[in-house]
């Protein structure tokens, strides 16, 4: 069991190698917020672009925090209503530190038995529409 | 010991489950491959959908097989120089089934003591370019 244990352990290894590197070279902005506690596990750097901050200094950071809104009390809520949707939504906000339009896009799934949502980023100039500060 | 790398177990359990999500959620179309062998080790659905494949199809199949290229045995050994190089680079290629300008774009890591390459592929049309089939 203990060699079982430790070729999967190897495995698993290889796991964490790639999804460092597959963060680093998606050019989507990507950011992984813990549904319990609503903190930002990790981010790439170029949510640390989008959002105004190196990617180190978000880890940690209460996500709601980042955005410009009235309604910070509702950004979990409305994302995690938009992630268990049957077809993929995405919320328009403001990033705090930059005032800039953006349009966050969640999917939630369990890991290690906590329900984890990771969020993509985008300039909502990009996505070709009008932005506004409703949470659905 | 055995507790710790029961625990060490479970936070790698956690970035297998990441990385999947990660995978299917990036809009970059991504291949790992491995330069041992020069085989696709794993693809997102956004790759499959490029090179005209279930992702399921490609995982295993030689890489450069995937391109429609008189200088098919110089493919791996030009992504492995490009990735070495300091600033990115990439390729153009034409994908096999339908015949549709690529541009490749690799970077080099290692993994369980491997080196793997994962390449990020793009149309050549919306990058904005010519394409060549020219390997460097």
């Amino acid at each position: 069991a203990q060699m079982a244990l430790e070729r999967d352990y190897e495995a698993q290894r290889e796991f964490d190698t790639r999804y460092r590197v597959l963060m680093e070279r998606t050019q989507d902005a990507m950011v992984f917020v813990s549904l319990a506690t609503g903190r930002i596990t990790d981010a790439n750097s170029a949510a640390g672009q989008l959002l105004g901050a190196p990617r180190g200094d978000l880890i940690g950071n209460a996500f709601p925090a980042e955005f410009d809104t009235r309604k910070r009390g509702e950004v979990m809520e409305s994302l995690a209503n938009l992630a268990l949707d049957e077809a993929p939504g995405s919320v328009d906000l403001t990033s705090r530190r930059q005032r800039q339009a953006l349009r966050v896009t969640p999917t939630m799934f369990r890991a290690a038995g906590e329900r984890v949502m990771l969020c993509r980023i985008e300039r909502a100039e990009t996505v070709g529409e009008t932005v506004t500060d409703e949470l659905q």
